[in-house]
């Protein structure tokens, strides 16, 4: 928790990954972010992983230091204190992020009526409006076809949901840019942020876009590093890692710590070629380079490998479980200062993240858990739409609000 | 591109992903984004892929929009020069991008002795300063051990450079929000955003830490999707399709566009509960489910399976490889208004994307392509730091600049 974001008001109407993580970052830089949801619960507030108890660990890692408010959404009494907190007045308000269909209640058009300064991020599927979720999407931009082991022709998604989180990481950069444009000129925004566009236009930006208009579809190619040399392979304690040389300095150190100098130096000269100043060519050239390797690090025990590459300044990992990474890594997880053990609406007690970004030099403040469904509703309905104590009284009498 | 950053000057002294797509989405959104590389190109110039000439298809995605100035970094003049650069005053400035270590001479505090405002935002591999890159990251922190086909133990690396991505953007937002607090209160900042802390935070948010802490590691399962219904299967014309059905609505559009409803609703009778009600079930028995779903697409085509989803509100995709998505999909490519085709440095004209969000009701500008290196060397040392074309004739007759 940072300070960054102190005095601004998000309201989230959102489920699932894309929304909620872009409102989580808010939070995490020390927004206020109200998370409205329908009374029992959205459609992600079941969603798994889940304990015993099926309460949704993905809920609670989601959203993390946000004030949550249940409001009736099936009635329109509900609807409307669903737009009066998206609209509340207030500099540091106005700000709304959504994936709610622009068709709904919940439109740009409805809400600027109100407040015509607001600024609304829609985390959409398709940009036509057509549902689509992260998988849908990663399907249609050919991933699937490009991943995994070249002796196997089926498609494999991904399990990491790299569009969500790219579109939440996204949305938040878009917010801020609204908001700073607003604080100069006094405009609102209506900005759509469709996952399939975030993938269409990524693989303009990464240059495959252009690659497949030149040369057709990239083959598959398993775990190898496209255009320069990285693979993994296997040591002869049977532990699997990854190495990338990219620079020069990466191949260099790599082969200096492999001891494979002499023997690349000589392929290079029966090939009449630089591997260290053509990065491409170690790619090119793969299949005679990797028995090289495999040979290496098939004669050596990780125990030595990896300080010895350490020394080498050479790009390496290791591949271990999530399990073991949680467990047993103190630089992504046990003794990293990004996480702090908190106690959960789920009852649990377990570390969770903060910001991933570290400010130099500003103390980390402490980390916030998600609030139960419907915690701070009286407090918001109070500060954001005034109601006093026998209005909000009303609302629970009514059942608008739990 | 879009205005919403206008007036902003950022300069950027990174290389290959992370660091310039963060770049870009400055660019896209108005900002004046300077890079710098030393002449010939920094260590990203060459990647692939790239034509038949050698340019870069990728440099050149990363990079649209941006102006660039090339510099000899290997001396302490050049060195002086980027510096200055780096700092130049004006309230539009004072933003920095790179992924040079802290170590080096465009540390923070090096920066921060010349201009105390300063915002830098530095895209590192491991938090503590070591080397890695998305694919070693995502080794060690087990996506390619839950990645690929069920009955194949081989990790499976991923194809998109996830992490990357999820690092420009989170490093977008969080330049633009140090910059609403130094409008605020005048304060710079020095911020850290390595790879490895947005893998272990974003598995953190996802749930999946506390998963494994509660249950161990989720055992690999293809290509089907967890606590929920999702999956590939193949129509009758050999078409590869995803369903995905998480909330009730997409479940039942699901079934009866499939004709299921009754075969499914038997299934629910012999085993006592409700899929509709609980999405976790249809994850739990989908070995029960699964056979209907296979047998109901082997009896379609996918001519008639398309737009009975579509009808039904079924969340769908297909498989087709990014080749066939960039010359036959109207919504991703080839009539998204996204894309602009436009000459690239490289000489060769094909479409490529403007920023992924949409402004609704605001014009997209023309899209500018990547500069040339050192396309602007003289104009930004003249605009930027002053200098009259003598002083500027000096550097190039001493090789500084290029």
């Amino acid at each position: 928790m940072y300070d960054l974001l102190n005095g601004l008001r998000v309201v989230e109407g959102a489920a699932f990954i894309a929304g909620p993580s872009c409102g989580l970052y808010f939070a995490q830089m020390g927004a206020d972010v109200i998370r409205f949801d329908t009374i029992g619960g959205g459609p992600d507030y079941r969603r798994w992983p889940v304990t015993p108890n099926g309460d949704s660990l993905y809920w609670e890692g989601l959203n993390k230091g946000k004030r949550s408010i249940a409001i009736d959404l099936g009635r329109p009494e509900g609807r409307e204190l669903a737009v009066a907190l998206a609209t509340a007045p207030g500099d540091e308000g106005g700000l709304f992020l959504t994936n709610y269909p622009e068709r709904s209640f919940l439109s740009h058009a409805a809400l600027a009526a109100r407040r015509p300064d607001i600024i609304t991020v829609r985390v959409m599927g398709w940009a036509d409006g057509s549902p689509a979720v992260d998988y849908t999407v990663n399907a249609a931009v050919g991933v699937p076809d490009m991943t995994g082991p070249a002796d196997d022709p089926r498609p494999v998604n991904h399990v990491l949901p790299a569009w969500d989180l790219l579109g939440g990481a996204y949305a938040a950069f878009a917010m801020t840019s609204a908001l700073l444009r607003r604080r100069t000129t006094g405009e609102g925004a209506e900005i759509r942020v469709p996952l399939s566009d975030l993938a269409a236009s990524s693989l303009s930006h990464l240059g495959s876009v252009a690659e497949v208009l030149a040369t057709g579809d990239r083959p598959r190619m398993g775990n190898d590093l496209f255009g320069a040399f990285g693979r993994d392979f296997v040591t002869a304690d049977a532990r699997r890692l990854i190495v990338v040389a990219i620079t020069p300095r990466q191949w260099s150190g790599l082969l200096a710590t492999l001891d494979l100098t002499a023997a690349v130096a000589a392929i290079e000269a029966e090939l009449g070629i630089s591997f260290a100043q053509d990065e491409g060519l170690r790619f090119v050239h793969r299949a005679r380079l990797f028995p090289l390797f495999e040979a290496a690090f098939a004669a050596r025990d990780s125990s030595v490998l990896k300080p010895a590459f350490d020394a080498g300044g050479v790009t390496w990992g290791e591949y271990q479980t999530l399990h073991q990474a949680v467990t047993g890594d103190a630089r992504l997880f046990t003794a990293n200062p990004l996480f702090q053990t908190i106690r959960h609406p789920s009852g649990l007690t377990y570390p969770a993240s903060g910001p991933a970004a570290t400010l130099a030099g500003e103390p980390r403040r402490p980390l916030a858990p998600a609030p139960r469904l419907g915690e701070h509703s009286d407090q918001i309905l109070a500060e954001l739409l005034g109601l006093d104590s026998g209005a909000i009284g009303r609302l629970h009498d009514q059942g608008l609000v739990a």
